[in-house]
């Protein structure tokens, strides 16, 4: 399993990262075009928050664990600055898209924009110092948590009783979130953070009964039987759990661990396309009709997040059965979505029999994140195991 | 082309409305259930407001147009009274979900809900001349019209002033509902609301340079470079075309027509898959990739839609053309959407090489409204083709 962490981090400083240095960069107005073609070529030139903020926090990551490398910490900047300047509204909510010279285009509906900006701006604050860099990421943090039982705000179209549901995506992203600010936060309260978050998880999207992990759930933790309380999206549900796998190693707490990995494969299991390969975007609990027309569609962070979470299983118990995942799904995954034509980032969208279907690198919803973060996550991972 | 006439109103009578009458009533709470497998078996209850309100409007239809069934006419009313009871929120407007017992489950954000609840009471107003439905159609048309410059109201995440865009689907909708309400508005009124939305269609949304329909374009008329602006769906853009069709026919005036039909012809055209066959879902004015991951999809009304379209113009101009591409989309469809092994409703979503990847006949978008209303709608013209 060594040999893959030099394979994994060449993938990323050979190919990937170049990619989003050479054809990303918006010289004129700051911030970064991620609308591009395999070839590099810009074709759209709005800017999405969420990945304005996840390439910022990308390249202070690289330069962080990496190398302290001067064009890094620059290409962080420029997303920084556009960021700082343009992405928040008057009550410090962040915008979900701007045009491409930073005026509003979308309203501050999306909680992820607040989520990540945190995110980039405190891994920046990592490099710099700066503290007005950790007041907007706590200010952010701040935000989020007063926002965190109506994420949606005024946008919110649920009527309010009839079916009240919690969502398992921002207390999953908040049990990241609190570990990537724990410089600035202090242990004490990613504790007080997280420990919560992990139990509701853990003991309530998590249905032991069905095995299953559940995207929306009632108030009460039960299962409701509806399109969106029958939703399961195996990606991100093995996402958290490596998530969750970082917890329990910090807190050296290896029933956390086991429990994560034992609830990562039966996901993993269950969302395996055992006809083509690869994993399903979402499932029915039941088997129905999934509303999502997109459900049988691979996607590329599926499979890279399902790759970290294997790594991290492999390094914490060295089993044969993480071995034998890893291979599997790095077999479908450099096989399907890397791109052997023309190098650089890897294609994001296939259809269920493997082929790609949008003729891209980077959109709306992609950007410079899930594949080197990945990356880089499985490298080092792979790096240390003894 | 005569003898299709025969073969859609068999289709319709033996097959496709026997399916929705069979499985789809409500016995208990009233109203519909849509969400179907091929087997006719239910497998969520939740009531949209489109579809309770297009089977109304359908089994009306069916009964105004074809024969005065007493079963047509009970199965609308089930629809009709449940609408009634709980459709609508204080200020009128109409919801856009509802649980199976009729408690409100998603606000009334989506404006189309309105259409098809106005489409619904004044058809069946047709049937029973209570004043009080031909009222509650007017009211709710005031109310659409008064919302058509912001139609989602206070759920509108468009920072303002930006980028202002008009949407192609709501002066799309009022062509059509208009004519569908004439019996109550009255033919000054319907020529007043329809002169300028078919001007707007025809001299705004039709882009004669590139000869394509936009979903959206800017405020004053102008063509807007992004994912929006882009977006072409060549199925909702012909089947606007045979509702100017019908406003031409209505009006004798053959220009008009003439210019539907070439205008159909060219999305037509554009759309059509040259690899698996089929019309494609969405794509990207530029050849862009859009934005939809859905996009290269094959959906049961883009073709229902189509064979409308192409009948009313064979049926106008008897031409060759026409004829050649009816018989072209009648054998994809019926080769691809109509199910040969449970019969009943058609398929309604297939995969770029036309296979059905959701195993359902209706849903939370598709209920008994495309398929019963295309292949009435053709029968009736054909059967009178000189």
């Amino acid at each position: 399993m060594k040999k893959y962490a030099q394979l994994y981090k060449t993938e990323l400083l050979t190919e990937v990262i170049p990619f989003w240095e050479k054809y990303s960069r918006d010289e004129e107005f700051g911030g970064y075009f991620t609308c591009l073609t395999p070839e590099g070529k810009v074709y759209d030139t709005d800017k999405f928050m969420w990945l304005q903020a996840r390439q910022v926090w990308m390249f202070s990551k690289l330069y962080n664990t990496l190398e302290a490398k001067q064009e890094w910490r620059e290409m962080a900047k420029t997303g920084l600055d556009f960021l700082e300047k343009h992405g928040r509204d008057e009550k410090g909510n962040w915008y979900f898209s701007l045009d491409r010279k930073g005026d509003p285009l979308v309203q501050p509906y999306n909680i992820f924009s607040d989520c990540f900006a945190a995110m980039a701006f405190g891994e920046y604050y990592k490099l710099d110092g700066n503290g007005k860099y950790a007041q907007i990421a706590t200010d952010t943090l701040e935000n989020i948590l007063s926002r965190q039982h109506n994420p949606k705000g005024i946008y919110n179209k649920k009527y309010p009783g009839t079916r009240e549901l919690q969502d398992f995506a921002l207390p999953m992203i908040l049990c990241n979130l609190s570990l990537e600010m724990e410089h600035i936060l202090g242990n004490t309260k990613v504790d007080q953070l997280t420990d919560s978050i992990v139990d509701l998880i853990l003991n309530q999207f998590y249905d032991a009964h069905s095995g299953l992990v559940y995207e929306n759930i009632a108030k009460d933790g039960t299962l409701v039987d509806s399109f969106e309380g029958r939703l399961i999206n195996p990606g991100h549900a093995i996402e958290a759990m490596w998530f969750i796998m970082n917890l329990g190693i910090r807190k050296n707490d290896n029933t956390l661990v086991a429990k994560a990995e034992h609830i990562m494969y039966q996901q993993l299991e269950n969302g395996w396309d055992k006809e083509h390969g690869g994993i399903f975007y979402f499932l029915d609990a039941k088997g129905h009709p999934p509303e999502k027309l997109e459900w049988d569609q691979k996607l590329w962070w599926v499979h890279l997040e399902t790759l970290v979470a294997l790594a991290k299983t492999y390094a914490h118990n060295q089993s044969h059965q993480a071995q034998k995942w890893f291979v599997k799904v790095h077999e479908y995954a450099w096989n399907h979505f890397r791109d052997n034509e023309h190098g650089g980032e890897w294609y994001g969208y296939l259809n269920r029999a493997g082929r790609p279907f949008l003729h891209l690198k980077g959109g709306k919803w992609k950007g410079c994140f899930h594949v080197p973060r990945a990356l880089l996550e499985i490298a080092k991972t792979l790096e240390y195991i003894p």
